[in-house]
């Protein structure tokens, strides 16, 4: 029995049966009337679904679980007050080595093509002394793997197992296509595009449900990729930049929010660190926006127009339905970029 | 005697002689110690350049010269304060029907390779009502003859003659690259950028200096354009495309400014609004940090970083000089874009 | 039976009997323990009231009811958990023929005085292009049979059947007092008043509760009302006014909601759309306001400050006690223009 | 010789004579190459004009006047620099007691008028504590003589003697026509506006050129307001109101300006604090626009369009040509409220 | 039996009894299913709790409280949803002579040695002008009585009794720390920091819960303290200072705030002024910091990062481990000033 | 012949003689007329003076001359247009190894009773980890001998060498006061204090005229603070702290300018970052209300009013009178902290 078999919890009709692992996301204790009952909160990659009150024996045995554990479960999609909910029939731990908590996370799949344009990208670099910073990161295996891991937020764009690696190739893309008509340096977006948020490998955690670690807190992604730049290339024997090139990799990295109430230490001085700064809102507002729009919680029923979505600066959104929809079937070009949809 | 012979008001030097064709800007008439003196304000497509003032019969003369006036002149380059003058030795008036005015203002040469490129993705659209709609004006020449001489601002990003277009292609292009990474409607999109600024062709006058019309400042560019896509959809007999297709181009004209204390009359709702919004924000942003870094009025001699600059909102910017420069001259490949640089 | 018999549903006290029509406004499907119920929200012209839950028999009887139907209900008033709510104890759906779903809808009920008032400013109009064109409207019995139902918002200001009519009284009212002592263009203003919200007849639809159309979110009512007039104006044979002078009253409508951020297209240029924006404001807000004071759910029982109040960006307000109320009373004069209270 | 010779200094043309007495408004004295000159700027109420430098002897004479002088002038309009300047030919020092400096200030002449309506309002008033507290003020000839001089604000809108006379009709105006439609306390409303700025007698000076007074700058007039009408109600042996009703004229006074970051003390509370500052808002605003408009500064030429305005925002404004105009002269009816026109 | 037998509602552990005096907060009285039930939320100085729902004759007996009665209570801590609540065994009220209702408000129980600071500084006051206006209300008994039980807000910052005090000895204490560097002068500084406040005794009420007064939401705190400070001056028959010297006292008052926005009815002109704001904003802001960090309510059990707390703008706070502590324990030295810790 | 013959460049009377050594600041070269004039401004600790123009052979020979040379002068003051200029009679560069241009420079005077304080708080750090990590500072002479040079701000608050000791004396004398108050860990705020402008150090030159450094400019130097401490830290073998101790240090440096848009990479988490936070922004900004209010240039002859001042966000300041000045001169007590003043 495999995960497999919980297609998407987001969307499981009511009275369909679940068996399969899930991700322990919160244990709550209740007294409900005069009885203790537990509730808990299970997910697997393809979302996340309240558990019914669990009384008596069946609540003790589940008193001892916390987020982060996996365990087997059988049941049934019910419901309470409008709400779905998971009606469990049984529920047990599994064995840590069997499951990866990680595979019960949300996860984008893109991880090689991302990987592939990167490293084209990158092979294309003139510069080699920006060869040879980049290269410091994107030739490390470990770096590798921990980065396509890595959500590119908790809860808000890209949040998903190897969302920090798709936002990082779209920022890449995206600035390319920018420094292409500006006249700008590409090569220099490039190199931004890889190194603006190399500080969120410190500032998240993501063995369990994403979370936002106590460096990430106190610093900040901001400061914290500085440092990491700042140490990494300080490290090396041979130096691989001089001290005013490295300055001006930090600028990249500090001032990629823009402004300063976005988070930026510093405003954008360059024509790349502008760009870059484009490519990144482009990235992640877009990605924002498209996961508002697939959301069926923004809408009533079949509604093309949604309730006021918080995270979008309370706007409401509009789900066309292929007004202009293509006249004929067309394939898409074999040198497409891989998109997130 | 043509302007060739005046290669560059911006940067000639103290001393050098002016001979050609130069275009009025302004006319102001002086009382200086006890004399009236007329001083004129004279431009080609490489700047501006004001003249030292001219006295009694010289001064009477011009008096009757106005702005948008074109003048044969000969003289040198004198200072006066620390700022460069004009000393006119002869000026006459240029026959209307020898020197078209246009051709003494700044303007960008790359029309055909925008042209060239809009037409290419434009044949690719699927869907043949958007086809339809975007073929009424970009089918129609006297559209493009209007469309490749428009500035895109009168003072600001892409000011010269051409500039609506350059920034129409820049807009399709960055455009493109989001759409193609989030997954959107790249048709839409594109659409979206052909449409987006049409409404400037009445906001704007570039006969003579470039000047917001009556029109444009009472009704606004995005305004303007939401009413001439209207007018013209409508004036075709047959209809090009349904009434829910046409409300959602206008929202990309009138969303494309992205916020409403930006200017959109509303804010984008669907993903495509978004992301033209992006990709017109990029190109008309990074078209004038280019220009600011460019512009040797904002640094003092040879320094790095400039003066304060207004009109990017009070933020400094560096120049570098070439800290990454690339290793070994490399071409540019043959199917570079078109670059505004 | 009428709705008459219920006088007002916000007010009606605890163990009161409720028989007669009311709207179905929301219909909730809830798993209430182990048992499904169904939960609606019926409203009237006073107000609106939840029903208890509906069991079984009674639960499946009103799942077909959908928002916009009219029912036949008999029951009384409870309460739960300190809300009141309609138990229910008779419900059957009203025939469509029999009783019109916006008799049971909120209404202010001045629109004769409003359109008497009106309709004599709009004699006094001294230049005959304003009245040409104003009359493309008012003069229109199709238009006015709309515009006297329209509320003026779905939930804000004047959210009433004949809100807009009374709203437009208002601002046209405020309007002229300012014009006649600022020496300004009375009739201008009087004509931005008559069209400055032509836009919402196609920006919301009251058929049922209070909805904004697709056309409403996707285009707003500030740009529709200016598609509204340009296309009625060209649609004429004879040119009722100039291009100069139609832009004119574009831009009274485009601009009245003052500021960019506040909705506006462009920003009040001339001292008449100024005056439009004050007149408009004025009567939008002081609308709130009196709403605010006389909802009782802003006050915990008697008291005079009231909690934060979220729509007058979370002022608190007080309710006076006749401090200084008239020393006799005083007969309205004859003249009084009709006030909303 | 009186000033009525000088018809209006902001429109006398180039080489138009001048005679008659003018105020000092400001005395510079600057070395002017290798010779120390003394510079003036003269005013009467149609405006003000710097004087060409006065040299040695002619310079020495008038070292010793100071801003608020009266001189008597001839000499004749020239220019410098593209700016007019009065060349002055005789000056003289006027007796203090043969012209008051106050007949040279620009002034409004509509007090009877303001008074007339005023005071009818006023006899309307239900309350008779309402009435006692405002006669407080409006029955007090020593009040009547000082705020029919006093600017409603040194260089803003009403910037003239009789100023605040005129703004208080126009908010009276105004905000009764409000309080008719809303619903709201005529006389509250007007007692707020008779009120609302009794504390501008103490914060400017007005009998030389307007200024702030020091207790204007360190209070401000919202709360020097609150501290007259506190002191003036408690002076009195008999009390006029109680104190809750003291505390709702205050909270008039003290939230007039509407918002905090406007200079309120407090927000509007009541339906009648809200109505008064949509009254006086659109009272000080539409005379500012009103201003811009009439003056020729903001305009090149006869152009329509306007430069940017620093006190409106720096908007652009637009002065029509009548586009609109009443098709024949229709005489203005003898109900007319007095206009500021 | 006391209150001291409840020694922190706050914490009390599940199961713990309860017995003693407690004060009624909130009566709500609701139908739950099918009965009406009434719920209370008590409190003493350590926070309050509300109760398991009251049935029956139980609930009867508990109907006729309102907010501000005393009641003794027996009952056990229990849990309902995860919330402790208390579950009431016998409850009736406590005769208003035996208990007084604030000894069971929260108190700071510094008054003492506020009391000793602020007067060794009065004493120390080198201008007799300013010691005799300080002295009209600190040495008033009256005054002081009420004065040390004030809260500083109603649910802000000190909000307990005698918080009023403990912040005008902090401000006292930070704003002679700033003027000692900035050579400002430190009497004035003290004068603002004894009367900033002086208008909270009339703007809140503390006899029960505590409230904002009605002339506290008309008037505000600030304007009511300069009404406070301008009458007491001109009661007393011989004058304690000025005119001006009143005025810059009011200043002081008036502008305590710092900004428009923040409720200063005018920002700050003198250096004076500017400290005493900078000091009330350290004490104010750091106390809300210092509270946010102690309750435990901000955090899920024993993490360290909190989650966002709307009172401090929506910031996420981080309480350490002693990460720095003292390597051995030091005696805190005897002139340590009295913290608030 | 010392500097010390010039007092007061601010303030020296038209008329007085200048002899001695003065810094370049600026040099400019203008075409006055028909001839071209040298302009230099020239400055000592006291302030600024520009010189008269420079003709022929005396310009010539001041053209070599650039910003940061010291030249000996001789000559009078003199004006120009109402300002006072420097008519040089003799001018000559001064050998560099004769004067150090820091003499010429503004400088603040306290740097040894400041040191004296700062040092003895130190020695009063109750952790070892915080002493040894402040220690790596302010216990190496090379750092001290850098930062008692270094200016606060190249042109805000400080302004002067020894500003930036100045300053941190201010905001740790400051903070401790607040922190006593606040029960907070008065050795981190004094700690904060220490450590949180050493990023000024690299982002500030001060061997001239105060510049922003090039690494300044790209990093700001919150991030520069940052990574000073960062690498210092790291550079030392025996670890003065531990991984999560460090953080919250570089906490402290990365938040203290508490909102993002002041500036803060991090808004502050901790009791001790906030006060941190209120004691910087009491130092400088009461630091510039001083300086402004001690600057004549602020006012109009002996005016208490200021005009508006562009550095305090545009408010007007007061100068008072001593309206409540001691009744009797006072001495200093000795245990007096340095003030600026």
């Amino acid at each position: 029995m495999t995960e497999a078999a919980i297609p998407c919890l987001a969307t499981l009709a009511l009275g369909a049966r679940v068996r399969g692992h899930l991700l322990v996301v919160e244990v709550e204790r209740r007294r409900m009337g005069s009885r203790d009952a537990t509730l808990l909160t299970l997910a697997n990659g393809s979302g996340r679904l309240p558990s019914a009150p669990l009384w008596g024996e069946a609540g003790n045995r589940v008193t001892g679980l916390t987020p982060g554990n996996v365990v087997e479960v059988s049941g049934r999609v019910g419901t309470y007050r409008g709400r779905r909910q998971l009606e469990i029939e049984t529920i047990r731990t599994a064995p840590k080595e069997l499951v990866d908590p990680r595979t019960l996370l949300p996860a984008l799949a893109n991880a090689e093509s991302c990987w592939s344009a990167l490293d084209r990208w990158r092979a294309g670099i003139r510069s080699s002394g920006l060869a040879r910073v980049t290269g410091l990161f994107y030739d490390d295996p470990a770096f590798r793997r921990l980065y396509e891991e890595c959500p590119a937020s908790p809860s808000g764009h890209h949040a998903a197992l190897g969302g920090l690696l798709q936002h990082t190739f779209e920022v890449a893309s995206i600035g390319r296509a920018i420094a292409a008509v500006a006249g700008a340096d590409r090569d220099l977006v490039l190199a931004g595009a890889l190194l603006h948020d190399i500080g969120k490998l410190d500032a998240y955690t993501w063995s369990g449900p994403f979370e936002v670690s106590q460096a990430g807190a106190l610093l900040g992604h901001v400061a914290l990729g500085a440092r990491t730049l700042d140490r990494r290339v300080r490290e090396v024997a041979d130096p691989v930049c001089s001290a005013p090139e490295l300055d001006l990799l930090l600028h990249l990295v500090l001032s990629h929010h823009g402004r300063l109430e976005f988070g930026a230490a510093v405003e954008p001085m360059t024509l790349e660190a502008d760009i870059l700064h484009y490519a990144d809102d482009a990235s992640a507002k877009s990605a924002s926006m498209a996961e508002a729009l697939r959301n069926p919680a923004n809408f009533t029923g079949s509604a093309r127009l949604s309730s006021r979505i918080w995270q979008l600066d309370r706007r409401r959104v509009y789900r066309g339905g292929g007004e202009f929809s293509a006249d004929e079937a067309m394939p898409l070009k074999a040198e497409q970029p891989p998109s997130r949809g």
